[in-house]
This record gives C-alpha cells, structure tokens and sequence, in this order.
C-alpha cells in the first residue's frame, strides 16, 4: 500500500483511549432481512472495540436461529425473547456489557428498560420512542439505572461533521444567523415496494407514530443541525405533505424553525425526491463566514469567510483540520472515508463511554460528542413537535428543551 | 479559432427571425456609477439587433452629459429630463423605437407611461413598480397604448433555463409535485458600504417598498419558478429576517409556498449568506423525475428521471437539447455562455417582439418566451404579499393571478 | 436588475483607457456558413469599441453579399476581394483602422501582407500561417509595417486565467516545477458530417498543414500553458493518433516536454474522447503550491497552497482577485461570465493597442496581455516541431525560442 | 437509522457465498508505527470473513509484544520471527489459514515463501517484490504449494471501479481507443519528515528498487487500468524526475504506453502535486464513449455514451448498476462506501477464493476478480520497464505479458 501523507496526527490530537480487550455487546432486531442490523454490526466491526456476542435477532424461532448463525453466534446466545436475554446475559460471567437495540422503533422503550434494568448499558436505534411520556419514562428510567445510554446518530460522526462542530464552537461563522438543513431522497416517489417490510410499518401511525418522513430522516436532520450549530430548536413550525406516489403519512415536510440564539432557519425533509440518494446538507451563515457540508461528500466541508476565497477542508491531518476531527480521521487524506467509518467512530465513542463507566474513570472533558438519551428524547419530541404544528395548521409550536 | 461541435442546429432548431437593420433604441438611467446599465446594453449590443441612440442617463446635468459621452451618444440625444426625451425622441424620424427603463423602481412607472403615451415600446427593468396599484395603472397605460411591454428578467434567458421550462412542459419530472428555490447572496452580510447608492434606497421604505431583498432578489426567483415549472404561485406565507449586519429592512426570507396545481414548495431569499455570490437556484420534482439547476453554472441541467441514472444535460447542439434551447446557443458545447448571453438572448427576444409589432407580422407561436407586463406584475404583487404575510406574523396570503 | 457585490474594484485596479470613439474595423472571412466569424463579432460588440464597417467575407460574390447583409454592411464596403478591400479601405478618410482575419489558416499570410502593407492593424486568428517561414516573413513584414499584430487567442482572456498568470507571477506555487495542460474534445470521435466544409480541409495536409487537432486546439494549450507559467515549451516529443474514426490526419496527440525552466510536463490533446466539449485545462505545480483551471468552469480558479486547504477564488472584485483580473471583470461575482466575455477582453485588450499605436501614446506597462505576431509564431513553430517529432518516432525537438 | 433505498439487488445478484464461520488469519509486518497493517485489518474486519489470531508484527522483540497487545493476540501467538511463525501456525490445528505479508517491500518474497512452503494461502501487499527474478521465484513457489496468493489493489474493489470494468468488457465506450491514468499526491512536495521510516527507505534503491513513486503509485494505476480495460499495456516508455523537495529517487514519472490492442495512452504518477491526496483517476475512451472515475469521489462514475447525455452512475443497486457492482455494494446508494468498504470487498473476495480452495469447491466463474500472483508480477515488471526506460532516456521498452 501507498504511504499517502503521515498518519501520525501533527498537531497532537490524541487517539481515543483503549480498554486493552474488546468490549462484549447483544444485539436486539437486525435479524435476517433488515437493514439496520448491518449498519451497528459495521460500527462495532471498524472501531475493533466490540464482539458481538449475543442477540435476539428476531422473535420467531426459526429466523432468530438462523440469524443467530448469520452473526456466527453461540447457538445458546441466539435468544428468541429480548427479556430472557437481558436476564439469561446478566447472569453470565461473560454476559454482555452493552445492548445494541435496532428494532422497529416502537419497541425501543420496553426492550431498553429491560435491558437497562439488569445494569447493560444501552445502544439505541433512532428515532429513540414514539411518543414524548416514552421518553420521559426512559429518561427515569436510565437515571436510576445509571448506565450509558447512546442513540445513534452516526451522521454526526463524520470527521468533517465533528470540524464543522468545532469551527463554529471556535467562531469560523460568527455567531449564527440562519441556517439550512435538508435530507432529501428519493425513494418513496413511486409507490412502495409490496414486499418490502420497512415501508408498510413506516406508514402505520400507529407504529410508527405521528410522522413517517419527519421522523425517519428529519430527526437525522435535527440532531445534525443542533449538533454542529451548537444551539437548539427553540420553536418550529412544519406542513406534511405526500409528493410521491400515494400514501397514507407524509413523505415530505417543510419546517420553518427559529434557533435558541433567535436565528431563524428552514427544513426540507422528503423521501420523494428524485435523484437524491442521502442528501443530508447543511448550510450554516454567521456575520463572519459560512459553513456547508453534504453527507454524500463526506470527506469536504467548504468554509466561506467572508470577503476571503472559499476554503475546501478535507478530512486528514494538518491544514487547518481541529484536534478533534484529526483524532477521528482513520485514514490519511484522500484514501476515502465515508459511512461505515462513520459509524466506525460512533462505536469508538459508545466504547470509550462505556469502559470509563464500568472501570470508574471519568472520560476527559471534550473527548466524545455522543448523542446521549437527552439527544434521543429531542428527536421524539421534534417530531411530535412537527405533528402538532403540522396538525394545526402550519402554527409556531415550542420545542421543549430536553 | 477551433472548430469545436457544429453550430447548424440539427434538430431542426431555426434561429429568431431578423429584422435586417438593427432597432433604434433609448435609455433612461445608467449614467456614470450605475451598474444596471452595463446590464442592458450587454444585451443590446450582443444581440445585435440594436442600436442604443438616445439616453436620459441623469437627472443631473453634468452626469447626463458624461455618461452621454461614455455611450457614445450624439450630444443633443443625450437628455436631462425622460419627459423631453420621450417626446423629442418621438418626433424624430429616426426617433427610438423601443426604451429602456433602468432607474430606481419607484420611478419606474411614470417614465414608463410617457414613453407608452408616445407609442414607443418599453422595455422595463424588476421590480416593475413598487405597489400593486402602479402595476395596474400601467396595464391599463400598455392597453391603450397597445405598445411591446418587455420586464428584464434575464436568467430566464439562460439556454438550459428554458431547456428546464420545455422538458418539464414535455414531462420530464412528470406532474411536478414539489418545488424549492433559492437565491443566496453575501453581499449584504457586513455593513453597508457607506459610499454605495444602491444600498442606501434599497434600505429606504419610502422608496423601494415593502420589501427589501425579497424585492431584489425574490423576484427572480419567483420568475424563474413560475418561468420553468409552468405553473403559478397560488398563495405564500414568507417571514422576513435580518441576518446580516443591523439594517431596516429584511436581508432574508423564508418563503413557504402553493402552487396553483397544489404542490407545495419552499423559497430562500438572503443577500446574507457568504460564500454565495449569485445563487439562484431551482429544484424541481414530480413522480417521475427530477431537474435542477444553478445559475452560477448555467450551462448545465442536471436530470434525474427516477430508476435511471442522472443525466447532466449541457448546452449546446443535440445530445437530449430541444429546439427551443437550442435556438439560443450561440456557441458550440463547452464554449461557455453565461450571463452576458442570456441578456443577449433577452434583447434577441424583445428585438424580435419590436420587430413583429411594427411590421404588424405575427410572431410564430411558442418562438417568444418573452416577461410581459402580466409577469412583471406578478413580481410586485409576490413582494407586497410577501410583506402582507411576514406583518401578519407569517400568515398564508393568496397572490393573485396577475 | 438586483445589484451584486459592487462593480467598483476595491483594489485600485483602473479599468483600461478609452479611445472615447470605436474605433473601425474589417473582417476579412467569417462569411454565412462559418462560425468562427462570430466569435470575433461577439468580441467586438461586447467591448463596445469597435464598429465593423467593411469585409471581404467570401471569395463567392453572392455569398459576399449575402454575408455582408447579414453583418449589415454598407453595400460598397461588402468586398469580394480582400486585396481591393485593402487598397479602397486605406483610401476612404473613414476606412478601417484594424482588420480581423479569419480565413482558413494557410491563406492568412497573404492576407496580413496585404493590410500590413497598407498601414492598417492586423488582428490574426489561429494558427497564425502553417509553415515556419511563413511566420518570418510576417514577422520581417510586420517590423517594417510597424503596425499593430495581434493573434486571437481568446481563452487567455478569461479572467481568471489571467489571475492564474499573475499569481504564478507573484509566485503562489512558488517556482513552477511540473505541468499538466489539456484540450480534450470529442466532436471527431464518430465519422466526420460529410456536409461540414470545416472538418474536410482540416484533414488535407494540403491545406491545414503537418497537423490537424495539434494545430487547432494544441496550439491553445500551448499558449495558455506559456502565457500562465510564464515559462517557455524548450523541447517536446510528441506522437499522433487516430483514436475516433478513421480519417488521414490525427484527432489525438501526446506531448510530453520541458519547459526553459527545466520543469517537465505532459500534454493531452484530443477531438476524440466522449463526453468532452472544451476541455482545455491546466494544473500548475511548485514546491510551495499547485493552480489548475478548467475552462468549462471559467470563473474558478483552485488554488493549492501546500499545508493549507485549497482555495476557491472566483471571478470578481475582491477576495483574492490581482488588479489585472479585476481590471477584466465586467459582472460582478458570480454573475457568470464566459467565453463572449474572454473575447470582449480580447477585443478590448487589442482596442487599447491600436489607439495607442495611432495616438502615439504608449500603454502603460503591463497593463496588456495580449498575444503578439511571437505569439503566433510560437504556435506555429510548436505544431511543426511536434510533427517533425512524431515522423521522427517521438524524438525530443527543440522549440526554438520565437 | 432510515431505511434508504432497498438493499436487496433488484437485478438478481446473488451476494458472496458463506463459509459459516470466519477464517483465521495471520499478519507479519504492520507492527506499532506502521500504516500499512491497519488497512488489511480494516479489510479482514470489515469483510466479516476473518479472525486475526496471530502476527509477527515487528523483528523488534519489544515491539513484537507491544503490537501484539494492540491487536489483542494471544501472547503466544505475537511472534517476534516470521519464520518461527510459519513453523508454529502450520503445526497448530487452530493454526492461521492465510498470511498477510504486509513488510516493507523487498522482504516479501521470502516471508511468501515461508508461508507457502507451509501450505498457507498468501495475502502479499504491493509491489509483490523488488526483482523480476523474484517475481519469477514466487510464481514457482506459488504453482508447487498449490495455494491461494492474493495481492492486495484495494482501488479495485470500489464497487464503481468494477462497474467501470463491467461496462467497458460490455461494450459502454466500444472498443478502448485511448487512456488517460493517473495518480496525484502531494506528499513529497516539501522536505521528508525526517523522523518518518517509509520516506527513508523509499528513498533508498538498495532497499525500494529502481523506482520510488513509480513503484508505490505507479502500480495501482497500471492495476486499474488493466482491471478496468480488461487490456494489457504492451510497451511504454517513462521519465523519472523530481518535482517537489529535493530527493534522491523519483517522486514523478510520466509514462507513454501502448496497450495490447494498440490503443495509446498517457499515465501521469506524481507525489508532488500540491492539493493531490489521493488521486487516482482513469478516463476510458472508445469510439462509442467515454468512462471516467475518481478514487476521491469513489461512489461515482461518469459515462458519456457518444451523441447523448453524461450518465452519472452512484453505485448502489438498481439504477444501472450491473449484477458484479450490485454484489459489492453493502450499503444503500448513497450512504457513502470508500475505501474501508473496499477493503473489505478485497477481504471477501480472498476468502472466498480461500474457502473455496480448502473446502474444494470451484468458486463460480466471473465471481471474482482478484488480483492474484500475475497481477503482483504485472506490477513489478511494470516498475523496472519504467525504470529501463527512464535510464535508456526515455525509450520504448516492452512489457512482457506476466
């Protein structure tokens, strides 16, 4: 292999700390034809910090054993009830010491309460619950558990998501003064697949609760947008609406938002968008400069300060990346970074999170940027926000701070 | 010079009718310092279709005589007053044709209405005026008087422009279903330069209206959305926001919006936006596809027809180009046009319309694309009920059919 | 029109003097049916100090005429033959000041000497002649005419690419150390139009010379890549191909060679590689950074410092641009210029050397770029040089010095 | 997480079959300090295909124990000499299936020949050795052990690199007319870090060879380009120079070449190219397109089919992508695969060659494309015919087919 530049970080950003032995973590959902299992398993894989040691990949028997043996799982680790296996791991000497829950979105609270109960620290998929007493309840609930408690917001996880956090935080914009954000798509423009599970719970209120769009992708959106402004949505307000083929909840939304600072800001979510694939884009303006970002280009984040030439960063070491970016950034400049290493450095952080609390040191301050239960309860409480606005006609409604 | 593709249509695209002389045409505005001016004679003079013979450049003396002399006008068609200019210009055998009206907006009707009580046609710059009342009075002036009314809205005049308006006409995207625009500057993030003109008026309520920016700038968009998909904005709510340096009026706004067929959309209006320069930019969805285009690089329209790959239509002759874009590419693919052409392609089109009124030949069906008095007004009546909605707190405001 | 960032340079850059009159032109080719004509014309008009007042168009009467109609000449000044058109222009008090000559490229000797010999200004498009002696004796004819010689090399007009010559200059990459120039086309890719007159003399070696693509768009990287660097081609070694459809001359050349400097470089020149329009490109690399420029993005120029990120300077005033590129910058940024604009650069560059040279007053020093009858020669001397490499199996040749 | 767009291949591509437990695998080289290692681990992780269980990670006892610990081997299995290693791991029943040979080029014959000797399947990284002769050495070697022997090009294995190939062998661009190759870093612009090791001996010619970048980059273009033609390069001729710092060996060649269906084509190889990272670029041209592709941009290749639109294809499943891109494709189009995913595509592919080779079941035909022991050969004749070359001054040399 080519050397490329040096891989030794030269302005001293330290790597992540290392427990010396993998952590052991469980999986629940992810079974045989889901998707979402392949993308925390990819996590644990790239951050080399995890063995995945048991799950209860699906509730009925046969394909719960038959995943089980996907994942190369000891046969008497593949549980078939979520309940039993938080009791049945927290018994074992080697049980699992982090739970990954990745099942539909409904389920998340009961299946992490159990979990959380038996003192496994808990990996939840996003959006966190469906309604806000949900999060409410799991936030009680994780209080007197006192374990870790990671949503998985791995978007922000990009090296060059984590520089533009830090830019701002070091004003490379000014302070803010509007904002863009949009996640577009493009594959709920024709009518769904008929075989297709995802879709047909994603349009089920009541599954999937009060928004489909808003919520599998705005929340994306959201998080993003407070993550790298370092402000929160202080009000919104959103019109759902269908603009592909047919269907019974909204495949597009439209927020307008203001921010806690008063910079006003707009949303376009929708999964109806012809030749957009992953287009989660931010555009952040200051008085002194602006910041835009797009996840389909992950490694380059542009900065305009103003009245100077438009800077390109790219992911790396050196010119001009933070310490905090560098510490992500796995592979030298150019030999391409993209999801997977961003899901790589989520379960870097979960790792490190969970070791300090299991071995009593505290993680030095500034280390890891991981969305904790607070941020998981924001997504919920966005969406219900939406609907609420949406429902009563496009109406300013307050984002509760979580 | 290289040979590059050929330039002979082959689609059987014919090039605009020409007159065999070029028109005699005035200005009123664009003396010493203006920029505007630049604008038009660009136009006039790539067409070449056009000879600019008269001006009231200034309403000062001196200016007036100068700029006469930087236009190389003769020294008595080089007036102080339009009034006079109007009516000497019309009693001249080779008195100007056509006029065109490049001053501040507020001005833009009654000089409009002495060159129409002439019989000379018009040729307006945007906004066309500041109220709505204006508006009507001068449709009323353009009836009677039965002259050519043309309001410069150039991007429309980008070839791949009016490729988007002819491929969506076609079905392209299909029935469009969603639509987002914008238009980003930065112009307006820091502090005003204290010896610029234009931006001082462009504070003032006394002057430039209700609206600021979104009267600046919006209208463009406004045009160019309802220009390419064809359709009409049926009603708007739009806040209006400071984003950049402290100024009375709004540098910023967020548009939400209706189309007259149902499909909703959203506009972002900001000259406090660094980094963008001249950023108008549409995206267009239906159920079968999607457009897009940007007009800082115009040569290129991107479409998406769902299932299939992006294709990057360039323009040019052939490879997917219809007739009527390729009836305004003057240079082979790749030897780029850009703004400057489009104000050609404009000035082609007026020429033709001046053309066809005086010899009282009818102009093919579908040749023109031509802003009329009706597009013109519907500008002014987006940005008074722009201004309606942001004082009603954001409220939804219909926009009349023009 | 809205109103950009200022059109005032903040930097000081004085735009270029004016004669305060245009001045007279002629045109000898550019008849109906060729294109090249135009690119002239375009430039002319939009520098606004020139009038076109007389050609000799075609050899064919009644194309002649037809053409100086549509160029809406005076009927006498519609000359058949470019020698009469030489002698009764430099005998009317109001004949032309300057010729353009765009005839076939093995004709434009004789016609230079012919206008030469009158005292009237050449303005020669490329390739300047096809034999190097042909270039020593328009060099020797020209040094006793005294006039002034300008060859049309349009893309050096772009303003950016004048950016790009004057931060070599000031030394952005610090000293130049290798270079990568391209012109890649593909209209020669499939089998040539049988009807275009074009494509049949630029294959008769009779006519076009030792070389086809080499000499029609070779010559463009040639001089770009000399008038960038600053720096002269000493030796090259190059081989011909036919890569798209068979025909008796090549589409495709490959260059390599040194610059005085000692720098090498590489040259990729083609008519035959699909999806390519004009894609004349160049990347500049020194110790201390890298500069490359694409000519279908005209208005960016990406700059490279080493150890820093790369940055994006646009067209326009401020923000990174030297005077000298200001000084050619009509819009404002991002209101996008291209390839009309570089020629009314080039129109106007030229206009400020004839004025001069008929006032007697000498232009200020570096405020023109403009490619000289050396110029010229250079390009010829490079195709010969090239075709004496490639007969020769690829052997390094000197480029004598023009 | 959203859903995106489906991950089940709608064209029928079946994914890679199984082995239904992970290979145990061994590395020597990629000790603490190294680079290398951590990208064939990435690979093994990513793949999900393989343990590494054992290593000889540095000659350096200490070093050897310490990296051991960073790669949680066993202690008795962080060897110190890789030839103990061979030995020990053949003798084990749990003993390693393959080795990675990731040492410092000139090494890897002899550690290949340890391993083979031991009927252990190879994983050698590039250049495979420093010698013709050697390459002759290991091919004996490799056909008397009957073993697997992979080599690691990695670039090959972006999902869109084998599209490319795919579509070229199904007639996209018609039969491959010319080539342009190149891979730009920047790297070596300025003076060596002199406390970094690889510079140091890849400066050395005792050590590296008769070429530096040539050898390190200069061989992944070669690989690319004959992956993705499907050709071989029958002769070519180099030279070597230095561009950035100064530096003993070459950090730039620039390569004439000839493939074996006499197409010609250029091949530019730099590591002093400021705002290079990791450019390797290939653009494909036939009489019927053209292909082009970035290792920077890896998710995206451009097709021009001659006469239509530019087709931008995003790996991904449906869309255009073909059934062997579709299988390598882990993630829904546009959540963004680089080079980690390709890694672990490479590590698949190996195991899957591996399994098939212990288990004796033949791998199915067109499953693979795997770089193998002639590839390796290709690459290292490929540098020293560079090197003849450069020394005969630029000559053609033949490169004989491996």
């Amino acid at each position: 292999m080519e050397q490329g530049s040096s891989a030794k970080p030269p302005s001293g950003a330290e790597p992540y700390p290392h427990a010396g032995r993998r952590l052991r973590v469980g999986i629940v959902g992810g079974g045989r034809g889901a998707l979402v299992g392949r993308w925390h398993w990819t996590g644990m894989r790239l951050s080399n910090r995890w063995d995945l040691v048991a799950g209860a990949l699906s509730s009925d028997p046969d394909t719960a054993r038959a995943s089980g043996r996907d994942w190369m799982l000891a046969e008497d680790r593949a549980y078939v009830d979520f309940g039993e296996m938080a009791r049945a791991e927290a018994a074992r000497e080697d049980g699992v010491e982090a739970v990954t829950v990745c099942t539909p979105n409904w389920t998340h609270r009961e299946i992490a309460e159990a979990f959380m109960a038996e003192g496994i620290d808990v990996i939840c998929d996003k959006p966190m619950t469906i309604t806000n007493a949900d999060c409410d309840a799991l936030i009680a609930a994780r209080r007197e558990a006192g374990v870790v408690f990671a949503v998985t917001y791995p978007y922000a996880f990009h090296a060059m998501a984590r520089q533009a956090r830090e830019m701002i935080a070091a004003g490379a914009v000014g302070e803010v003064r509007q904002a863009i954000v949009e996640y577009a798509q493009e594959w709920a423009t024709g009518p769904d697949d008929p075989g297709a599970k995802g879709p047909k719970w994603r349009r089920d209120p009541e599954k999937v609760g009060r928004a489909s769009a808003t919520g599998d992708i705005g929340t994306h959106a959201l998080q993003m947008l407070e993550f790298v402004t370092g402000l929160r949505v202080a009000r919104l307000r959103a019109d759902f609406h269908v603009c592909g083929a047919d269907k019974p909840m909204e495949d597009t939304s439209f927020i307008n938002f203001a921010l806690d600072n008063g910079a006003p800001g707009m949303m376009w979510i929708t999964q109806a968008a012809a030749g957009n694939h992953c287009g989660l884009r931010f555009r952040i303006y200051g008085q002194e400069g602006g910041l835009s970002w797009d996840q389909e280009s992950p490694e380059i984040l542009r900065h305009a300060p103003l009245g100077q030439p438009e800077r390109v960063l790219v992911r790396g070491h050196g010119a001009g990346i933070l310490p905090a970016a560098e510490r992500m950034a796995c592979l030298p400049r150019g030999h391409g970074e993209a999801l997977s290493d961003a899901w790589g450095n989520l379960y870097t952080e979960i790792a490190v999170a969970v070791s300090a609390r299991r071995s009593g040191t505290p993680v030095p301050d500034g280390l890891l940027a991981l969305p904790d239960i607070e941020t998981g309860a924001r997504g919920v409480r966005f969406i219900n926000a939406a609907a609420d606005s949406h429902e009563a006609g496009g109406a300013w409604v307050d984002l509760a701070p979580a």
